[in-house]
């Protein structure tokens, strides 16, 4: 390797390395998530980076066929184009003889197909996590990576309103064990629907329009819904849901779809009256979504869990209840998501099964960890102890010291660098060291030792290693 | 996405997807080694699987260029290919124009990157471990995978033979925790290079003649060492090698450097004596790392670590001891590896930095570990208890039970899915969960279960939700 020219070191645009403090935050997130994903039943399961090409095309849109990331085929890749497209140049042509793998682009499509191809091994409902990296040629920002982790937990095959409830317990537990505190936004699909069609638009058109009151403001929003044509006057409906409501006050609109409330319409001021038993439905679920956890709330939570009409994300993918979770007191978008979905494993020839999930948008929820201060001092602790040989002679006496404590299961280190005293110093600092030993030759004879704390700097002297285990223990 | 056309799921050739049992005992292995890097003062980072090609390229020799998995640039990546070049159908010369960006091979080149890059941020001697998937482009055959993963521990920036130890203890420590009997295997470059140097070939053609005594026997190499004019008689040497070594004979080595003893010339019979400096200092490093780890053997582990010459893979690599682990009683190359080097950093511009590390091969110890029957039945536990809803109507019910285990720590779970007897009991089969509940109307009258234990089918009648929680706490 010493023939190899020199290069400045960097890293590819959009990706990132992580300092040992860095994964240590990562992990206590990732791992306060398992924990809790483990006692609500759910698996672990793991797929390739690598996806064939196949499997990823077509099922985000075109803009995500774009954002795919493609894999040269080994060896002698231009073979197989035909001469006559090489000598045009067309890059979206040669792409199919040139590429057949792709870096995935989600979890979700590698989870529809895992789940099919692998039906006979796996216990219906199917309850997986899936934590790890996803990759999208996305032109890299602030937040925005080209190599970033997603973190989601579904369930396939059961319609039961149950698996949302727990889902939503999960997000509550996950949260209040990170101390952040949020607020958990709930829509139906059904609800935006008949909404939608009622007024006279497409409930895509309806979504994206109400996608916007966040950004624009009631008045605008109402002024887009009169430019498309919805004829139904919304203005008091908006205004209920934009103050947030509780599970009660989802009941009562039931109201809106049963026949008993008209809505007026804006042209004729005639009542329209909607009769729909899958609006009904809907309010009903998600009423008894957000019911179970204000049962499960001691004062505090209360009124974080809230019905909101205008969040309208994802309905090209979700079917259901549809859900998205914001951190409190933080300008920041929305840091988990989910619902409920039909015929995931359709794609992959496999039968309709009915799933709903939740995504925690790690990257995120670390960005406002770190803005509110949230991460534990602990979590990026070394080592207990430090001993530090004061020259080379008292080396292996020193490594014996040490050994002792880790055969008694106490992490320690022997420091093995620049014996400069400042050098000693920023290596407890930055590894977040509690103890520092210095051992030289009155040590040696003595066996025993000076304990000094690093970050109050008492210090107990005369101490043997057999007492440092018992305080350490 | 209900448009997409349906196609057969599969998986690109030499990946793998993990079924949560799987998954459950990878990370047994992985939680194990990362317990003790830990003890030993060892910290995670975490680099992207993405670098930049320039990077990469020119590290791993001409056949690793050729394995690395190359990501073809975003958009219309044809344009900046030269036209002539492109009419000539070229792939090697047009690798350059397309694809600036690849997969990593491995972990140190990218701990290389790293270590310059972010030098000002890191402690010293930098002591990192790293665990995460590489990409090679290889022929997939059995074992061996485009997509797997390296387990590595690194100490850039450190002398001291202690570390070698402290490594050595490492792979004691992880194997005794995996119950995994092993034999470290350990040599010295410096030994290897005045041997070849005497006998009058290069380190490299020694050390690949040696590296075959495994499989060809001792007279095949001897005759090969006489057929490239090997010149010294090294029948009783080598003979003494095989049979393994301890650390005092390793110390008597020193006499075939230090001038008292003579090797023969095969041509001349006349005797050479060697005299270096280097060999011995290389034989007391080796006899010291071999003693200290008998220091912590209790019997049954000693002659486990073991001297030997003919150990001689990554030599234009390593500058100092190499090591490999082998699994005792399994037909199973090495399942660890690792030594010494030198100028890890050079090619990034750095400062020269030793280093020395360990490499653990997980996808083979997973393998081993499943062919001694090794992996503990409890780790791919799922729940401990699973509640049955008999119908529809008590699952609200149920689920209130369910809850309280979790509100009290005990993993739990419903069962949503087919009410079907053999499904359910294929469910706890599968998750292996321990205790099973089944709730109906008289359930939520009484308030009282049944616990069923899934593997005796001892039942206890008659339990309340609290004395569950108190018998599973």
């Amino acid at each position: 390797m010493s023939e190899v020219k020199k290069i400045k070191p960097s890293l590819s645009k959009g990706t990132r390395d992580f300092l040992p403090s860095e994964v240590a935050k990562r992990n206590y997130i990732f791992d306060t998530i398992k924990t809790v994903f483990r006692k609500y039943g759910f698996e672990e399961i793991e797929t390739p980076a690598i996806e064939r090409l196949e499997t990823l095309t077509g099922k985000y849109g075109e803009e995500g066929d774009k954002l795919l990331f493609k894999i040269l085929n080994s060896g002698d890749y231009l073979k197989d184009v035909p001469k006559e497209e090489l000598a045009v140049g067309n890059s979206q042509l040669a792409t199919k003889y040139i590429a057949e793998k792709g870096l995935r682009y989600d979890l979700t499509v590698p989870l529809a197909r895992y789940v099919v191809q692998h039906q006979d091994d796996l216990a219906f409902p199917f309850k997986r996590f899936h934590i790890g990296p996803v990759w999208r040629a996305d032109r890299p920002q602030k937040g925005r990576y080209q190599e970033f982790y997603q973190c989601d937990a579904d369930v396939i095959g059961s319609n039961s309103i149950i698996n949302e409830i727990e889902l939503l317990m999960i997000y509550l537990e996950v949260f209040e064990r990170l101390s952040l505190k949020v607020t958990v936004k709930i829509n139906h699909r059904a609800i935006l629907k008949v909404l939608a069609e009622q007024g006279g638009i497409s409930v895509e058109m309806f979504a994206t329009i109400l996608d916007k009151l966040d950004k624009v403001g009631l008045d605008s929003v109402l002024d887009e819904l009169n430019a498309v044509g919805y004829r139904l006057k919304m203005n008091d409906l908006l205004q209920q849901f934009i103050q947030g409501t509780h599970s009660k006050q989802v009941h009562q609109f039931e109201n809106y779809f049963n026949g008993t409330w008209g809505f007026e319409d804006k042209a004729t001021n005639e009542k329209i009256v909607i009769n729909s038993n899958e609006a009904i439905k809907a309010c009903l679920d998600v009423a008894k979504v957000i019911n179970s956890s204000e049962l499960h709330e001691e004062g505090s939570r209360h009124n974080l869990v809230q019905f909101d009409l205008t969040l309208a994300r994802g309905l090209n993918y979700y079917t259901g209840i549809i859900w998205e979770v914001v951190a409190n007191n933080v300008q920041m978008g929305s840091i988990a998501s989910g619902g409920r979905y039909d015929n995931l494993t359709e794609m992959f020839g496999g039968q309709n099964m009915s799933g709903v999930g939740i995504s925690f948008g790690i990257e995120r929820i670390y960005d406002v960890m770190e803005e509110l201060n949230l991460f534990p001092e602990t979590i990026s602790q070394g080592v207990k102890v430090l001993f530090v040989p004061r020259d080379q002679s008292v080396e292996e006496f020193t490594f014996q010291q040490v050994q002792q404590l880790r055969d008694a299961n106490i992490p320690a280190e022997i420091f093995l660098g620049n014996v400069k005293k400042q050098k000693q110093f920023n290596y407890t600092e930055q590894k977040n060291i509690a103890y520092l030993v210095e051992v030289g030759e009155n040590e040696v004879q003595s066996g025993k030792f000076r304990l000094r704390n690093t970050k109050t700097r008492d210090t107990q002297n005369d101490i043997t290693v057999s007492e440092i285990i018992q305080k350490l223990s």
